[in-house]
């Protein structure tokens, strides 16, 4: 699976044995199967743990958590316990600028494949289309604009999931260019603006 | 095929036979085909009317021009002929008030299937990702941009496309609550100044 950067195991495990990366497999297909089925409430870490047929302890010492599993599930290479503490961290209207740039950075080390299967995934079933609205709701909304504390912090989430989704589909899976090829300070120009607007700026 | 806005045969002709309907079928199966493995600029429709076995002058008849043959043959409900003109008519400074507005109210006419079918397509096939570059280089660069002439054409049509591939991506296919019920002042007063700094403001 392509991109996925979950807490690896302990390095002394690497190579002993295969078991260690099939269990992790298990869990990250019990844990797209109980996300897709129940939504992110509604699944719980104890209930994909008995799903993999392993021991809940053993999901939280890999994944650390449920938005992480969720994001891994998702194929999103990305630990929001890490990046999202770094990414409120700084000057409050630079906030855009630094999403974008972690965006860029997060995506353009994996290319378009994972983003690409995402998207047909949303695009064919409900039920990823139902698990990239909670991402949207759990991970925007919840960790970083419900922390900034605006009016329609829902609109807001929404505004920010669509102009990262439509730059991500712009640049790596539609290839359109300039956007495709342009370095990461040409499009940080451009983008970050808008999606420091739909945070903390005016909407109308 | 739903939500395809061509001109209609003329009315006296419905129902009288299928045969109508079906070589327009016909046309759009060899122009998808064609537009897939040519490009826009490769493909005529000298051959597109041979590969479906009639007349130019019949596509012509049907689809008025090359644009709105294109842009039938990706589903998207739209005649540029009779759009552009209209959405160029009026204060540059609204233009993206005009362009989100059209945007809303083609796609909200239809729903989310064509466009789930259309973003299905582009995630899983390299022909379709290369139409819809395509659409938004002759169309959104064609038509809107370049006629406004402001400095780095290329990038903001692709930045207009990303936010518009992205609002419709929200709305009608991850179905991003407030974003997709939301009414069109709403939308519309939140995006449109993101889509108006793309064609005319400062990226950076």
């Amino acid at each position: 699976m392509p991109g996925v950067a979950v807490p690896q195991e302990p390095a002394r495990r690497r190579g002993r044995r295969r078991s260690g990366a099939d269990t992790r497999e298990q869990v990250l297909t019990a844990a797209r199967a109980a996300f897709a089925e129940r939504g992110y409430d509604g699944a719980t870490v104890r209930h994909i743990a008995e799903r993999a047929g392993v021991d809940a302890a053993m999901v939280h010492h890999w994944f650390g958590s449920k938005d992480a599993l969720f994001t891994a599930s998702l194929d999103i290479p990305l630990d929001p316990a890490a990046v999202f503490p770094e990414l409120l961290h700084g000057p409050r209207d630079q906030l855009g600028e630094r999403l974008v740039t972690r965006f860029l950075t997060l995506w353009d080390a994996t290319g378009g494949a994972p983003l690409a299967s995402m998207l047909r995934s949303v695009a064919a079933h409900d039920d990823a289309a139902r698990m990239l609205r909670d991402f949207v709701t759990r991970v925007i909304l919840t960790r970083v604009v419900a922390t900034l504390g605006p009016d329609q912090p829902d609109l807001r989430a929404a505004l920010v999931g669509s102009q990262l989704i439509g730059l991500g589909m712009a640049r790596y899976v539609v290839k359109l260019e300039p956007l495709a090829s342009a370095d990461h300070a040409t499009v940080v120009a451009a983008v970050a603006p808008t999606v420091q607007r739909y945070l903390t700026g005016p909407l109308g």
